[in-house]
């Protein structure tokens, strides 16, 4: 919980106000045939097969055009659901959540591999761990095994991802090592991985472990809990009108606020269903549409960003 | 489907027509306290951890005396949930529904013992199989691993059962040997079983694998997917007029047909959303337990039946 709350509040505040690193080489957004004051934005609904919930809400706002890009979750209970769409409609940009960790209480799931053969990313109940700790000791070679498992499932069950991201930000967050793990699976499935540029100064592993022909995008804006429930409109307009040049991906999660949803998430309010509901109501809103518009925002997806590599 | 779905018209019937196979001994009614002639009643909820509407409605059904009795399925993701409920409310009968079938579409579970240790009960994909078919090859001693590993994983979770049953009938209808699994299991934990003497013409295998220390009730009713949705009430009606000397159980499937629901068992109606409403409405109805009193029928649980042996 700790780490994912920082993290989280890191992210917020560097993707709203941090410039972007320069580099000498051609940026993403010259790649993609864009001048260097282009704002270029993905709106990515992440933890997608966590819940019908998710799912349902996601295919609507994807559907209506309120998020391009969007993120599954494998190991999870409804992933055959969204797998079964994302086959029926494979232009959708769905890349895959890759996920260590059963965050909630009484709604839980476990990994994709033979459970003995990543013990150290299980509880003693057999599931996904609640939380990493500091006296968590996960093996990075489990974590790689789980990774393939994960990767493999979902092309077995008919996903083409576009992209690869990691659900709490496990691998970017917990060292090198895990990191790493990502980037040789990453490498090895020849496909671009979720990496922002705002991070790299918090994590310094992060930028020299990249290769040569990785794809940094240059932000990333997620909401973080401090935000009330009255203000969650003006955190994305403020978000938008602040919006920098270059390629930002505005991390966000909706469900609705069911029963489901609810149950799943009811031990605490920090992406629960009423958070995902409001994200969910934010940007399927007109108003969204029209800050896009007046800013001058273009929409990229990652099946995109992939073809200028 | 096929099996199941056989075997539940023969349950059907057979629990409304076939009087009790008469037995030397003294009957579970008899070690009970009653006489004969007493007609003792199970409402047993199936199915408790498949999905939170699952969950929700049978703790419904349970507190307001509808049904008293349940069994749990451990693979299913909402297991925690209802564990926990469980293990604060120790006096409830809840039961461990034994799962070797993952039978829906959208929404899957799969082993709780590590999955290259119980090869024979997953597809391709890692899951349980959708049903086992023809040329499907179960190995018992697969099926035992996991019996014991989803028992463990209860009582690890707090969960003290006061009996096991199966789901979908898989180990009372697939051989000698699957059964014999389970009673291995059961007289290990000391737990006893669901077994009905309505089904001994169809299985020879069952009662010879019996031990003399093993329970065996008299009948059991459930409905059966021909009955239309109009006649659900008269299924139950008749059911509980025809009752029969000795214990019966029913096996009753509530659930709220909500979205999550709906979703998790969309294609097909068998054993779907609206079945699942419609028998926590009967079973939750003043008329239901009006019918317990004007026929004279007592309500018995697996506790009560465990303590006469």
């Amino acid at each position: 919980m700790k780490l994912a709350r920082v993290w989280t509040l890191l992210l917020a505040v560097g993707g709203m106000a941090l410039p972007a690193i320069g580099q000498n080489k051609t940026s993403v957004a010259e790649r993609l045939g864009f001048g260097r004051d282009a704002k270029l934005l993905i709106v990515h609904a992440d933890d997608v097969g966590m819940t019908h919930a998710v799912n349902a809400a996601t295919i609507k706002a994807l559907e209506s055009g309120a998020v391009n890009s969007a993120s599954i979750m494998v190991p999870c209970p409804w992933f055959p659901e969204i797998a079964d769409y994302a086959k029926a409609h494979p232009d959708v940009d769905f890349g895959l959540h890759l996920t260590l960790t059963s965050e909630r209480v009484y709604y839980r799931w476990g990994p994709v591999a033979p459970r003995d053969r990543v013990a150290s990313l299980v509880d003693e109940n057999g599931y996904f761990w609640h939380d990493w700790t500091a006296t968590t000791r996960i093996e990075p070679k489990d974590a790689e095994v789980e990774l393939r498992a994960q990767i493999e499932r979902a092309y077995a069950m008919g996903i083409r991802p576009t992209h690869l991201d990691s659900h709490q930000y496990r691998l970017y967050a917990n060292g090198k090592e895990l990191f790493e793990a990502l980037l040789r699976v990453a490498h090895e499935k020849k496909l671009p991985f979720f990496v922002a540029r705002d991070w790299f100064a918090e994590h310094s592993y992060l930028e020299p472990s990249l290769s040569p022909g990785d794809m940094v995008i240059d932000h990333t804006v997620t909401i973080a809990p401090e935000v009330r429930a009255e203000k969650w409109g003006d955190f994305y307009r403020t978000a938008i009108k602040n919006l920098q040049p270059g390629v930002t991906e505005f991390v966000i999660h909706v469900a609705f606020a069911d029963e489901e949803m609810k149950a799943a998430t009811r031990e605490r309010e920090t992406w629960g269903a009423a958070w995902r509901q409001r994200d969910f109501d934010f940007f399927t809103s007109a108003e969204f549409r029209e800050l896009l518009q007046q800013q001058k925002i273009r929409l990229v997806t990652w099946r995109e960003l992939a073809r200028t590599r």
